[in-house]
């Protein structure tokens, strides 16, 4: 509980980034806020942060805060990858939809090269044969990384078998593995796995750990375990503006994020208010929940009627993006059993209207 | 004042990035971390921020905020360059020493060229000159926009007729015109003249507004004059991956600093402090300011065995980068009378026993 | 005819690039191989050939030669493309596979959209409604140009309609139009229509008009409609390597391509080649001919006995690219009847075997 | 001799690249213009180049064949340094000022450093001093590589003792070293030495070895001695136009460059023309000739008057570029004794009527 139980009902469930931030990491900044710090990153907290995520990942790693997760992702896949190379990614994938272009940016002209799958994920056989496609070729731009997303953007799992197999055939190519982990947290829970589980003992070489979208303001961090990927990473992340000077700032947010396990309870917090939705949902008429409520994302088939008197009623989410009727509910850290049942009730206020 | 008063004396000098963050701003972040807004700057208080600076500068602005002032910098020249177009630039320009080539990667390739001149400022006969050179030749790269940093790397500052007068140079030559203001409130404040004034009465087409030195955590603003780069600047930061989701962050802070004039009670404190500072030195044995100290930046030239005292007393500052004995002090908003009457009596003191 | 009849019949089907050279081509070259001529196309060889080209489309063009398709096609992409935009093309067009990424190198980070359609042929419907997707969407790349190939990567064409509708679709959402015309000649003589027809006058924008494959020895032209693209091109052209200081040995080559209509007559020999071929492969048992042959590539499904037969004997080709058995022929300017009737009794003396 | 004696005087002193073929070249061409050939540089002839490259550097080297130097450089320098990266060269170097930024280009934003140095050769203590300055100063661009132009753009020489100087520098920080050898043969001529004593053995990693500007058409020949490069140079090359489908015409010329060598007596005959020049000015009135002659590039003062006798009698050169009344004269391949006598003996008309 986010303490929050006061306030009127939320109506937004159109994304986690509309919340704002977890008091816990609004406090901490607040508390750096005073005194002189060494800038750049070269502050103590900033190596502290560094401590506790090797901590967490149960080895030595190599982290780059960044204030978004575009430059997380478009930082690791360019390191990872020359402007001739290919990253192999979902077709719904953020990097492919929603970054404006920013890995080939970044990578100086890299090509996505998108292999479907179902739930948002790769089909991993398709994956196997796509990267053994022309290698050596000089006409074609060359297989160089795999990425993934971690709960995807519709809010599927990859399972601990699913991310070892896509490592081994990255290792059996020589290609880089990325796992877009925005919504990193939310999968860990859910999955009830160990981060190192989900991330390098799978094959994963970078992470974009994600914080922004589960409590923290604006913080991301890059997380290497391929400790070769380390020093162009720095020069790449200052050349590309996100060395930020007052570091301390991004490095407060990740600690208090990392603190007393608040990023843990944060995405349970999120997982949990879906699965509230997903089981209020079940079985109304005129409602069909699609696919399973894995992490924080939710899709169901709304009766037109519901969806107009949700908008009517001032909530906000995506609908009849990915299909007529269709209508995506993302939940939140923020999003309390209050905000849930609120939703649920005025739902049912419908579908009690429509019976008669 | 930042009513710090209660705290030992701050020993750090080297920059106006080791301070934190104005209470002020600090405190609008945590106002604005809780409850839902729209993301991606959509935002009522990005909306405002943008009126405000409107009318701070007497006019509309389009307003692009970003984490820092290299992005502000970079994303600026490259909306005003061809990626085979030159920028002109001072040597000791910030753009072309410290941003690990940001320019080059933000414009795709376009090259700095430097325009030495006294003070860190760009002589403009030599300018105009080199600006008309091989206009038109295909085998060179071709002259595409003008930047100046206001107060420049070294604390000087240009005023107003040789603004006017290299916003001539632009307008004659078709050339953009960026201003690097990363300190722009201290030379405001120091020129006393109104920020039209030395912007786009001038000719200055895009500025970097920074607030990240004078009060603001990470936060500069980016202010165009010319309304025909919005709309590419807007996918130009998206692509960079400085559009945040949580916008009103950065909202909240240029909001904060902007509000009741911290942004110029904080450059005069800066400013202030360094005047106090120069004065104190002055006249000092062993003790030689060098030139005028017209911002927050001092130099001076020290004995060594201040130097060595200072450091023993744990004072940060650099020295000997800039030729034998020639030290650098930065004050910023947070620095106190207190802080600079501590580092004063201990130079005092070194003097003293100089003398006997 | 291209007098080549005394020597033994070619082998050679794989491509059009295995040719050499018009005889008219290296004479011409052989010409302007002595004294002196000013450097990087200011010598009135190179003058010449914009008038000819000029007069051949009948309207003023710029133009811009060039040494290879790749370098056509990609500057005249980024010059109608910036780094965020989108390029829609077939999926099996050169550009998607066979540049190594090139169009992206040269527009500094664009991506290819690929629109499928039968033949190798975008559909038209789905290009409209690709293009209008989220235009304005800061998040996401932007539709900037269309670009297709005439004749296609398959040896089809499309028709002046066709190419119409196209230009259509650019000008109702301001998009470049391309055209890679790598066999522009094979698609200008099987059509009947002149170039001002099945270019600008549809709505093409931007022209690699092919010599290479033609009879050239590695020409190209870069064709310009839309006067706007041409100063920015020369730069393009210059800071890619691909302006030549002896320009005349390039112009050279093009101007004996226009000459006397060699281009034409080349187009046709290699075309009628291709019909020959068709023709007598046509009914033959064990052989089933793929498609129309409308330039100068055949599509055909073997008997795998011929295609060992053939792969014996010397015969050069590609098969089992696009499926089990299939076989691509591709005929040139160099293609002799007899050549052709080479082929096929091979063909028909494994046919004949089968049979028996 | 170039058997071109039966033609009037050649008028033209402004460059070599106003020259043709030497006919041996254009021969070679015309001879490898017809029957078939396998594309992309697979062919035998292209085969046998890099064996006569390699004998002639008395090693394995890899080559790459390119159109143009501006290619050729640009290549080679992308290969060594990263976007980050510096290269460091002459103010007056062709890499510098003559490529449109293409260097920038191919390296995705890498930056030329110049370091000054008399006779447009870099000052070796300079350079020594500056390629260690902020080594693994994240703020900065990195040292990457270093370019020098054998001969020079002003035809003067490096001595081995002075590459072996560079070459130890660049050991010393792991830097590659490049030789923009566009008059690689005229400075060979003229120091003596072998073609391996210029290059590997005294550090040079990657060459671009001219031939155009000495005889060629459009030829040069990458030549790399570290074999770690080759694999990415021949995506670069791939990417960027610069690999020909009909690349026998690019080895053709190259064969015959250097068969019977060609290449050597080319440069010896342009050397020659320029001592011939010089020795022919020397002592004249109203001429004064500067610094030494070592190369086919020679730089006089004239008294105005013989400037515009010469300009008026159709002599071509370049004059008033580097300073008042300086001429540039550069002799070539095809420049004969009768050439040179031809301008002498106006030269001395002028002179003896000034004097009258």
């Amino acid at each position: 509980m986010n303490g929050e139980s006061s306030r009127p009902p939320a109506l937004g469930f159109a994304s986690d980034n509309i919340a704002g931030a977890s008091p816990e990491v609004a406090q901490a900044m607040i508390r750096h806020s005073t005194g002189q710090a060494s800038a750049y990153g070269t502050d103590e907290l900033s190596r502290q942060v560094t401590l506790k995520l090797s901590e967490i990942f149960e080895r030595e790693v190599d982290v780059f805060l960044v204030p978004t997760g575009t430059a997380a992702n478009s930082l690791c896949l360019s390191a990872m990858t020359p402007p001739w190379g290919n990253i192999y990614c979902h077709p719904a994938s953020h990097i492919n939809n929603d970054e404006c272009g920013a890995p080939a940016f970044f990578s100086d002209g890299a090509k996505l090269m998108t292999v479907d799958g179902p739930s948002a994920k790769l089909d991993i056989a398709r994956l196997r044969e796509r990267t053994r496609e022309k290698v050596g070729d000089v006409h074609t731009t060359q297989p160089a990384c795999v990425s993934i997303t971690q709960a995807t953007e519709v809010g599927s799992l990859y399972n601990l078998d699913e991310i070892g197999a896509i490592g081994e055939v990255c290792k059996a190519n020589a290609l880089g593995f990325h796992m877009d982990g925005s919504r990193f947290a939310n999968a860990l829970v859910s999955l009830g796995c160990s981060p190192a589980q989900m991330t390098w003992k799978a094959g994963v070489d970078a992470l974009s750990f994600g914080a922004t979208k589960n409590g923290a303001l604006a913080a991301e961090a890059i997380v290497l375990f391929n400790p070769a990927l380390a020093t162009e990473m720095s020069y790449r992340r200052k050349r590309s503006g996100h060395l930020l000077s007052k570091m301390r700032f991004l490095s407060a947010q990740i600690d208090a994020y990392l603190t007393d396990d608040l990023w843990l309870r944060n995405a349970r917090q999120a997982n949990d208010a879906a699965q509230r939705l997903a089981r209020g949902l079940a079985g109304l008429r005129g409602v069909e929940v699609l696919g399973d409520t894995e992490a924080n994302i939710l899709f169901c088939k709304l009766d037109s009627a519901i969806i107009d008197a949700l908008l009517k009623a001032g909530f906000g989410f995506y609908h009849d993006r990915w299909g007529p009727n269709i209508v995506r509910f993302v939940t939140s850290f923020a999003t309390t059993a209050e905000d849930v049942d609120h939703l649920l009730s005025q739902v049912r206020g419908v579908v009690d209207m429509l019976r008669a």
